[in-house]
């Protein structure tokens, strides 16, 4: 059942014992969620716990300084910013069929909730929890206001992607009246790279490889190399559309081995290329600015392959 | 004579032909103020031009879409984001003295036109101008938008700077209701690279040293290499950054060689180190996170002089 902003709130009002579930592999806007939901229970007298498939990635250690474990009887269950619940992952198993409540903003939400609060036209699931919140007895303090902050950069690309709205940024600027650290937020979530990173980016300069007048970039990054690196996923984030940046560049393949002739292919295409079209090519899919394939044999037939594919659509 | 809004709306009505300046070197916030002034003056039926020192780079075309020069007898003149009469540059030479009404947001502003409308606190002179047209009889339309919300987002690196403030964001939601393309303004701003970008940051990466357990990082910025890259000063705006955004480094020393034996630093550093003391010890100055100074002599002296001085306050 679909319910709204009020119907949300008395529930909650009416429980004192929650379980808050983030998806797995998590992201600023799901931890974001689940901490500022948490502060605001705790603040209220409520026991919290959150529970996530993974570990959290130590970027976002900021938002758990308050946090502790609050066991309980967790007679309410909370999903936040999962659309699916093949995204709770093997460790959260034991929720399956249970959650009282979705508070969630992806259109795909499969609604398997009892209750779901969803607006799919919120930036991120902190933007539609920002209303929810703020029908609580407590004001939303500096805490809070961070980790809501965070979720709505997060998924928002600090402003800069098409699901940024004006109700984005009115929000946003609640969040600055209740004392967000917004510059060290950004610094941390944007301007931070390790040394694996590091590394990775001065590959993907010195290596890669222009075709077809400049307009289409292949690099490839080998498994020993990505090994080499120390980078985990998350560091990883993003690579593959630094070549998109450059000015003419409207296709940028990435090659990335995953094992011996075996080759996870993702396309980042400006709005001239339909990048999912091409991957659909190699049983692939995806968005047209952003789709994937796999492609098994030596790296030089692999390139070969896709090169080929890409000219009818240049 | 400061003014308000309000007494600069009645200077503006009751004038017909305008020329407005804007600052040498210009930025998107100077030319984002000069173009949405402009269209705005044109809606009303007035003749308008703008002057500047320099071309206007490439990458700001967009703003000038329906520009046309309307010579005019420049009765009233306005000059956008200029804080002091030294930065008309030399082509300007003929208005100084002359600027009827100045329009800026920098705390350091001379106030050296008849009349000065001054918000000290807005994050870009398009966030004040924004509540100056909004008063003009004719709405704000997506060309004005556009010209706002890139002077804007270059002033405070897309909502990432200190100087965002919770009225930035309220302009900034007006603008996308008024139509501004967001989405392409942020990627032409933020988002494209030239190849001669990419050839720097390249080296950046490859030759970049670490020193004192990695929180000094050195580069080196040789003249052939700049010449070589092809990169003009506009590309290599923010290369000095760089490697402060690896995780633990305190100071990126940028040596830029000018001369034969001349070098001008660059010092970006996180909030533990002050770059301006340091840079004082060379005879230079600047803010505590950026900071400056000039050095002769060869390369390796001079950098093992800053280093030794560095020492001192890390």
């Amino acid at each position: 059942m679909k319910i709204s902003i009020e119907k949300a709130v008395s529930l909650i009002s009416s429980e004192d014992n929650f379980v808050i579930l983030s998806h797995k592999s998590p992201d600023g806007d799901t931890l974001g969620s689940a901490t500022a939901l948490y502060y605001m229970l705790i603040g209220m007298g409520k026991k919290a716990i959150i529970r996530c498939n993974d570990p959290f990635p130590s970027k976002y250690d900021y938002l758990f300084e308050g946090y502790t474990e609050q066991e309980n009887d967790e007679h309410f269950i909370i999903s936040v910013d999962i659309a699916d619940e093949v995204l709770f992952g093997s460790k959260l198993e034991s929720y399956l069929g249970r959650v009282d409540l979705s508070i969630d903003h992806h259109k795909s939400s499969r609604l398997f909730a009892k209750y779901n609060l969803l607006d799919e036209h919120a930036g991120a699931t902190c933007q539609l929890l920002y209303f929810l919140l703020k029908e609580f007895p407590q004001p939303i303090g500096k805490r809070v206001a961070d980790c809501l902050y965070t979720g709505i950069i997060t998924d928002t690309g600090c402003f800069r992607y098409p699901n940024t709205s004006r109700q984005t940024h009115l929000v946003a600027a609640d969040l600055l009246d209740a004392g967000a650290n917004a510059v060290g937020i950004t610094k941390t979530m944007f301007e931070s790279k390790t040394k694996g990173r590091i590394f990775v980016e001065k590959h993907v300069l010195n290596s890669m490889e222009f075709f077809y007048d400049q307009r289409v970039v292949v690099i490839d990054l080998p498994l020993d190399l990505v090994e080499q690196s120390g980078a985990d996923e998350g560091e990883l984030d993003g690579i593959s559309a630094i070549p998109k940046t450059i000015i003419g560049v409207d296709v940028a393949v990435t090659f990335r081995e995953k094992a011996k002739n075996l080759y996870k292919i993702s396309l980042r295409t400006t709005e001239k290329v339909d990048g999912s079209v091409v991957c659909a090519e190699f049983g692939g899919g995806g968005h047209a600015r952003a789709a994937g394939c796999t492609i098994t044999g030596d790296y030089q037939t692999a390139k070969t392959q896709i090169l080929q594919i890409l000219k009818k659509y240049l």
